[in-house]
């Protein structure tokens, strides 16, 4: 068995990991083993190795927050989940690992003929979209949305999310290569950042009146974001791809009423409860299996190529989520469940 | 009679107002005319000239937004206000005039015995002052608020509002030269900004949960209010004096839960009905009669002198409001009513 650990953090997340392997560790009472199918490389995960995260676990560490598994093996006396089931990983429990060990209660079923790869990336991007999308401003059927850095993981979600509410969308990219891709996904507007951004919305929406901005940016690009919506609209932050401070002129924070707000996950799974959370899990679950909700995935990884995998989910210019599938061949893992 | 008027907007305001001299136009049913002992000139007066007000009112026009007035002449039929009351102007009427004509019930009466030069500041300043601090975050006696631009009218007013209601104040100024001022407003603590701010906030206030900072500078100054919060702070953004968009890092606004919005006393008084803005008044007419609540004066000017009285407003260093006091000599207008 083999997992990646790091004893230390820095710029460099490549150079902090290591693959480590191990012997499997006894089952206690109520334990479950979980042989992992797939677990995405986040970009949360990349700020917890370089210590950018806003909250940092202990080291050494096995790095990786979500993915999902098969159940392998279990404590004498338990009967359940079964052998063989696919589950979900908790939250923040080291995934990238080829086997990990559970309390069974702490394991969610999934269902067995879903994607593993798409199942994989549910606990992160998924929620965060949806959470973005419905958690700050009550949107009806018609009303509009834009967000910035629309090609990621978690705007190609808030994109068909969206879409399943008859929420109208403005995509913002950085790259014209960009375009197609976010166009192929359902966004309603596309637009390449830059100058005249404002006025091309408003040409491009019949100067609809948009109430709530997504920006994964910062820098000025916070701005172009905040100077889109209509008086009294909220901006929400839940990245910096950009590298700098967001950016709110005084005179849309005064005259227009705009607010500036950040969102979080980790909090939001800190202050919200089991019943709510696994409501949420549900109906993710539901639209990704039946194929409603997906990511695109760029590239797959076993466990002893963690630095290249590493690498490219660093990358600036993507076109879809890192994976590992640590135990092995990933097309063995998609036929096994496809 | 002389009233200062404005055809057009620019960028250097004393060059877009002329003094224009005028007949006194007859009384309609119900009017009075009032003779303007004093009007201050704000930094929302300078941008209402420049143009980069939130709201501009159809040129040519009267500037001038507050002040004022003893009444002087009635309309027949009238027997209130009484003649020689002193009276406050309606918001926005065109001050900066030796008389105007207004609506008898439009004016609130004021105590004669006060200074006319604080009574002139009352609809501008000290109520954005007390609704920056009561209108976000509830705070109790003990609580600590923070506050740049310390050295300003609203500043002061702030001070001595929050220490009211045993509310503490930390105060950054931006120049050595401004401590000992807001020190003897009563501002608690008073810091210079600069490099480690944070920390030297952290010392002096025993490591306080500060959950209010007001921002009126913008750039990286907003950047450091609000990295002064606590988790789930909110930052209130009320100018630029900096003249560069407010910053603030994703980290703060995700992982800390930082807030940051602007207040608009326009706005405020465009939804707000005149019962509570009446309370308001009554509220801060009654600190400012008694002597609880001021504002420094730096200087008064006659109204021939408009070029330089908005000249010296638009320094930037400055220890006081500047008026105008637009009949005549302000000390007669002084010792006529102290």
């Amino acid at each position: 068995m083999k997992r990646v650990l790091y004893r230390s953090r820095g710029p460099v997340p490549q150079q902090v990991v290591e693959v480590e392997t191990f012997d499997p560790p006894a089952l206690a009472p109520g334990q479950v083993r979980v042989e992992v199918l797939a677990a995405p490389i986040n970009p949360s995960d990349l700020l917890t190795l370089t210590g950018e995260y806003g909250s940092l676990p202990p080291l050494p560490a096995v790095a990786g927050n979500e993915g999902v598994g098969r159940v392998v093996e279990l404590a004498p006396g338990l009967d359940a989940p079964a052998l063989g089931q696919t589950v979900l990983l908790p939250v923040g429990s080291g995934t990238w690992t080829t086997h990990l060990v559970a309390d069974a209660r702490a394991l969610v079923p999934l269902p067995d003929g879903a994607d593993p790869l798409q199942l994989a990336m549910l606990t992160v991007n998924p929620p965060t979209a949806q959470l973005l999308l419905t958690g700050t401003v009550p949107l009806q059927a018609g009303d509009w949305v834009i967000q910035n850095a629309a090609n990621s993981a978690v705007g190609g979600y808030l994109v068909q999310l969206a879409r399943a509410r008859g929420v109208r969308t403005v995509n913002v990219v950085r790259r014209e290569s960009a375009v197609a891709d976010v166009e192929a996904m359902g966004g309603d507007v596309v637009l390449v950042d830059g100058d005249g951004l404002v006025e091309r919305i408003r040409d491009a929406t019949g100067e609809a009146r948009i109430r709530l901005g997504i920006d994964a940016v910062g820098g000025t690009a916070t701005a172009r974001i905040a100077d889109a919506l209509a008086p009294g609209g909220v901006v929400v932050n839940y990245g910096a791809m950009g590298g700098e401070p967001c950016t709110v002129s005084p005179a849309a924070l005064i005259f227009r009423g705009i607010t500036l707000r950040g969102f979080w996950l980790a909090h939001w799974y800190k202050v919200t409860d089991a019943g709510a959370r696994n409501a949420l899990f549900a109906e993710l679950v539901s639209l990704i299996a039946s194929g409603r909700l997906k990511a695109r995935v760029q590239a797959v990884y076993g466990i002893d190529d963690i630095g290249a995998a590493i690498g490219a989910a660093a990358a600036g210019e993507r076109s879809g989520k890192v994976l590992l599938v640590p135990s092995g061949d990933p097309v063995s893992h998609r036929s096994r469940h496809g």
